[in-house]
């Protein structure tokens, strides 16, 4: 059912019935360290290539919420995922060593959000009993890819965030009288427009996302008559030190204030001091794994019961900044509850 | 509804109200020229560069189905949009000049039927009312990402394929009494896996892409106990010649012959020996633009009534190619119904 402008309401409770997060060395290394499922010393996981490294995180983030679920493969309807790599390869070659129906998905860092949106609107319509949502980002090849090779040791600039390496995976199912008393469940999406306010500089991500994550809360808020309040945590996905101060303040200059309540993944994921990740983490891992690793946990616990989480993305690429355009954000939100 | 083992059933029939399509100055030349609403003599569509003119192609082609609709852009709830593009650009940058709230897509050459699928979702469960489905491609912004600039002048290979320039789209409503007595609804939906058998010759994309094709197709008719000759027409997106080929010798082993209801949009958009492209035509633009600007007025008039429609992509990327990865395929069906 659709509420106000944006906002759509699950009925019918679509469950988390369980997620899995794996990260990188620096993510291991950070303040978040013990929450995630895996964690790796080696950058490669294994692998040649740090794409094929990449691939890796996803499907073993998938694999554990699988098997944290206890459910055969063969159950699981739809995959819906996506990366930050070109033609999204990351996503496509997970999908096809598991064999799972699959949605590809470009949201920038606002994929993990985009996914669950569909992977919970699919289960809520009955068109499918479960669904995987995942999304992925790896730093060196971010980095190759987006901005410099790594061989060239090129300084972060003060505004730069740092690309997570990672994944998270959550397993949305069918609500029923028994899973629903213990599971979390989306009860909400809030899907984002596009805004552009003109930025230009790639090593400002923050700043360039900050609109469409304040376009998206405040839509959120007036669609569903909700205040900051009613949330125990209102999560961005990877706006930053500086990106999350904007916001804040954005969204005070408009009547809200959500000093008390508001989490950044990208803040929370690293040390920015002591790891030298300047203004804190990015990329489509960022949130996906603290959100699995981090968050989940806690709803399922109910420690915390309302969740406003909103991830962000900028959908540009090397081409267009190359040829002048400016950077466009997009933010999607998701309501988890108890 | 889900019915078999990856089939959905839209029960609430919702139907394609219009639909936009524009191309370039090759497709204007080709057989299909005059079925197109906009076709234009200038690959750069009076843009600076050819992703510019990419992204041009798609807001023609979604401006001239909210025009032909007669309906107020704001209330289109959402916009399901891909391109072959690095980080999909040709989409975001349309997304952002529409303020739609936009859904980004990466299926590669299936992501017309991707957007479909996914915006005829939205507006059975009653998440949305009005939906837009989009995608596009260009064949000059193309070649210099997958395969060479154009000018090295390098020669076609016999097997590949030539990427359309253009875009199509469709505009998804939820069914009234009035409109679902004059237009076409989309009635059901296999979206499919991701399969790969090894090729790795990226100019040879009907081949990678035809097994893909094969298991939809098959899980459709298995699903639905439909044979081919329910279906007035069974479109694939762009396999060209030789996947069409190929796709029908493998279905008739199976046991499925569709030799008299079988047409490939990319065979149909070119005269492939006097326009000098090879197998055909490719590109997330071919199935879009074709099934726009040709298939649908045919089912409008009811001068065809059934359609299968299979948009297949082929999920690689130059950099996976290079690390020595095979090229796998995906293909989503969706049932187009009078």
């Amino acid at each position: 059912m659709k509420i106000g402008k944006h906002t759509i309401v699950f009925e019918n409770t679509p469950v988390i019935i369980s997620t899995g997060s794996a990260v990188g060395p620096k993510e291991k290394g950070g303040p978040l360290s013990k929450y995630f499922d895996t964690s790796v010393e080696d950058v490669y996981f294994g692998e040649k290539t740090f794409e094929k490294a990449e691939s890796k995180f996803m499907a073993e983030a998938i694999d554990l919420a699988i098997k944290k679920a206890e459910l055969d493969i063969h159950k699981i309807d739809y995959m819906f995922a996506g990366d930050l790599l070109n033609q999204c390869i990351s996503s496509g070659y997970t999908a096809r060593n598991l064999g799972i129906s699959f949605f590809g998905l470009y949201g920038a860092c606002s994929t993990f959000a985009e996914a669950n949106i569909l992977a919970a609107s699919f289960v809520n319509a009955g068109y499918a009993y479960n669904s995987i949502a995942s999304a992925s980002s790896h730093f060196c090849a971010s980095e190759r890819q987006f901005r410099m090779p790594l061989e060239q040791g090129t300084q972060l600039t003060p505004t730069s965030q740092w690309t997570v390496t990672g994944s998270g995976a959550t397993l949305i199912a069918k609500a029923d009288e028994n899973n629903k008393k213990i599971y979390p469940h989306i009860s909400m999406a809030t899907p984002g427009k596009v805004i552009d306010l003109g930025i230009k500089d790639i090593a400002n991500m923050g700043a360039a996302m900050m609109p469409a994550a304040f376009d998206t809360i405040i839509t959120h808020f007036e669609d569903t008559n909700r205040t900051p309040d009613y949330y125990d945590l209102i999560i961005t996905g990877d706006l930053g030190i500086l990106g999350s101060k904007l916001l804040k303040e954005q969204l005070k200059n408009y009547g809200y204030n959500i000093d008390n309540n508001h989490i950044d993944c990208g803040v929370k994921i690293f040390d920015t001091n002591a790891q030298d990740t300047a203004m804190g983490g990015s990329g489509c891992g960022c949130s996906a794994s603290v959100f699995c690793g981090y968050i989940y946990p806690m709803l399922k616990e109910k420690k915390i019961n309302r969740v406003l989480f909103i991830a962000t993305g900028a959908l540009m690429s090397p081409v267009s900044l190359g040829q002048g355009e400016s950077i466009p954000g997009v933010a999607h939100a998701v309501v988890i509850e108890n």
